[in-house]
């Protein structure tokens, strides 16, 4: 090793850091070439180090459990923390910074609970936190709203930011799959865990997001500030109906600049916690706007650019006020994507911009006032509503009177031919209503002794015009 | 003007430059927020000021016609250039660096031409040339090439890189229009300029290509090494029967690493002007791989995620190594999109990130040996044919014969019915074959008295696995 390498250490070496560890071995000349120097992977602090997966491309003596003794090896600048979850690694993450180390991390988990901190934590001892693949893999959606799009106030972000979620939807749209089914392919694929929770949850596109919309609109979000869905109980109907009125069904997230004007009720309930004087002046990119954060199966037109997005693909939608809507699609999960976003951090930091950049503008959460949302209820858009209604005469009379009385109007109607006293499904796509006053509605619905069961409800979003 | 502000001189006030103008004013205070101090546009340098068109955004004492009173504007660190064009803009260029200042520049004809030139001499000056605005407009694909992907080794860049050819193409494909009535539509929407060669000629794309594979491969990459034909030509038939067939047409810019194996005829046409073994040494990156830069109509897979970008829209896919494909999406031209792109440079060379990321990564062309191109004629690829022929029997036999001659064999033949003794279209789609060897066939069919006219070529473009 040359006496001017980059010495580097990472925590955890499974799946992603496996990955790191063979970029680093494969294309040592070409990142020597384009940093000037070559980078050194010096230690790798492991659970177990008998069971450390790094597919031989990692020195056995290279590999330690003992924290005290990784945190001491000398001419570490850069740890690399690849290990995922909290805990002990966030701890691991606060010592490092607290040595004076840049850290490179793929934790959303982590940043989108912690950030703040961690970010502060950073700034006192002069180091820089990178974190391209915390979010949608190897497509560099970081880089690009931190740098790229830097001119731009952003007005909406619009993710699909679950690979597994995006691979299921698909498979039901295109095969007609039911959910189970294909859940239980994605994990015969590899592309969900035995516990899929975190992922069809909405969870993991939840902390995602949180990390996405904190840069994007520089306010501090934490996963707990965005309301979400998951697909666990989309039912193969619903996905059918979808095309029949031109639309997919898509796991997206979702965070957008909303003017209060907009909405119903401003302040109760969206969670404020401050007079709206003290925020506006402390909020001041958001001005007078809010946020509205969520995660939740979408109708979007078919023809929409996220629409075309297919398989365990990801693709992030950003509308900025001057560039309009672009879009970055990619790989967003995977061993070889995530560790190209993790080793373009290594590099980026090890040439000392990223650092300087860190330093030198005001991005980071640990800057920003607190994200002021909009809470769910209030969320005004269209929706489609299935139902099970008995075929008699008069039940649609009945559902569009509770419906005009909570004042919302209906813009389309379906529901194909049956034998009357049949119970048969009855599909309505509503014009824009108040999430809250639709809920009310659907609870008045579901009483009546014609409907059977409790009506499904999903939001269409309709995005800005390109 | 606070004290601590940001010097910012603009040469050329026009389209681009009243959007940029606009930009600084309207958000002055978002960007002073992200960059810890405000941006100050100093001095305008335009041809005459009577007639510059800043929209009202540029105070009038602002504006110079005088380069000498222009360039001794004091606390001026940063250099604007969105005059576009070479000739004295690039003499101004070169002033601002040797004078110690930055350039952001959206001027892609001259860096696809002077390029190395112009980095080496920032370079000596201890400055920096940003350019995001040169290529695809407000969508950060220099920022994603340069950073956000820097882990990877680039196989290939295919491009839809300029909106006026993808307009007409697109109203071509789903109304049914003529090429010239297309582009006379493009033309009075402002899509296309009064005189559209520099465009319609795939020019304008080939000169953003050379900007793009020189970041891409680490080569230095002129914009004569790209081989490039237009969509002049194009004739209806053929988008009808690129449909039939399943393709869509699309003008693309493509730069693919090309092992020498693949090629028929490796040296002489390929206008390389060292001894391989010099080349393989000096274009490390490279190693014994070459350039495949063209641009041109291809038929492309109707299912493919570039077939999907309509109008004047813009997109770039790349296959990196590790990434796989990741792909951006946006405006690629247009007032405020470009000005995107101009004052992102702007802010990031303004907190100095930038001018460090130049001088500490090896990423610019002054650093990179010449490209090592592979000739069109050796180029390997599939091709859609299309010629007239006369309705007689053993005419397919001849075409066929002639074909297989020359070592090209058929995977699909589309031939609808007519009346015999009637000039009827045949359409032919070859498997892979040497483009020179294709040529050559196809002069030899052109002298077949059966045949009408020229027969017209397409190359059929099939991009790697996702």
């Amino acid at each position: 090793v040359s006496s001017n390498a980059i010495g580097i250490g990472m925590i955890g070496c499974g799946t992603v850091g496996g990955g790191v560890a063979k970029l680093l071995h494969e294309q040592a000349a070409l990142y020597a070439q384009r940093l000037g120097r070559p980078v050194d992977l010096r230690r790798v602090l492991v659970r177990d180090v008998a069971k450390a997966c790094a597919g031989g491309l990692v020195q056995k003596d290279k590999l330690t459990a003992d924290a005290d003794a990784f945190f001491s090896t000398a001419d570490m600048p850069i740890i690399v923390e690849v290990a995922g979850g909290r805990g002990v690694v966030s701890t691991y993450v606060r010592r490092a910074l607290e040595a004076g180390k840049h850290v490179v991390t793929a934790n959303k988990a982590m940043l989108a609970a912690e950030g703040p901190e961690l970010f502060a934590l950073a700034r006192k001892h002069k180091v820089a936190i990178a974190f391209e693949a915390s979010v949608a893999g190897g497509i560099p959606v970081i880089t690009a709203m931190q740098f790229g799009l830097m001119a731009n106030r952003i007005d909406a972000l619009y993710g699909i930011l679950n690979g597994t979620c995006n691979y299921i939807l698909t498979e039901m749209t295109r095969e007609g799959k039911s959910y189970a089914t294909a859940l239980a392919e994605a994990q015969a694929k590899g592309y969900a865990e035995a516990d899929p929770t975190l992922d069809v949850s909405g969870k993991d596109a939840a902390q995602k997001l949180a990390v996405l919309a904190s840069l994007a609109f520089g306010v501090s979000v934490n996963e707990s500030d965005v309301w979400n869905e998951g697909i666990d109980s989309l039912d193969l109907a619903d996905i059918r109906f979808a095309a029949e009125l031109g639309y997919d069904i898509k796991l997206l997230a979702i965070a957008e600049r909303t003017h209060r004007s907009e909405f119903g009720v401003p302040s109760s309930e969206s969670g404020r916690d401050l007079p709206d004087s003290q925020l506006a002046t402390r909020n001041s990119e958001l001005g007078t706007s809010a946020l509205s954060l969520r995660v939740h199966p979408s109708f979007i037109h078919a023809s929409a650019p996220l629409a075309q997005v297919r398989g365990s693909f990801n693709a992030l939608s950003v509308y900025g006020h001057a560039v309009g809507h672009t879009m970055s699609y990619g790989r967003g999960a995977g061993q070889m994507p995530t560790a190209s976003a993790v080793v373009s951090d290594i590099l980026n930091v090890a040439s000392g911009w990223y650092p300087l950049a860190c330093q030198a503008m005001h991005l980071l959460s640990d800057r920003q006032s607190r994200v002021q949302t909009v809470a769910a209820n209030d969320l005004v858009s269209r929706f489609y509503i299935r139902m099970t209604a008995l075929d008699v005469p008069g039940v649609m009379a009945r559902v569009s009177d509770i419906l005009g009385q909570s004042g919302i109007s209906l813009s389309a109607i379906l529901q194909h031919e049956a034998n009357v006293g049949q119970f048969v499904p009855l599909v309505i796509v509503t014009h824009k209503a108040r999430q809250g006053a639709l809920l009310d509605a659907l609870d008045q619905i579901e009483q009546l002794e014609v409907i059977d069961g409790k009506p499904v409800c999903i939001r269409i979003v309709d995005m800005p015009a390109e």
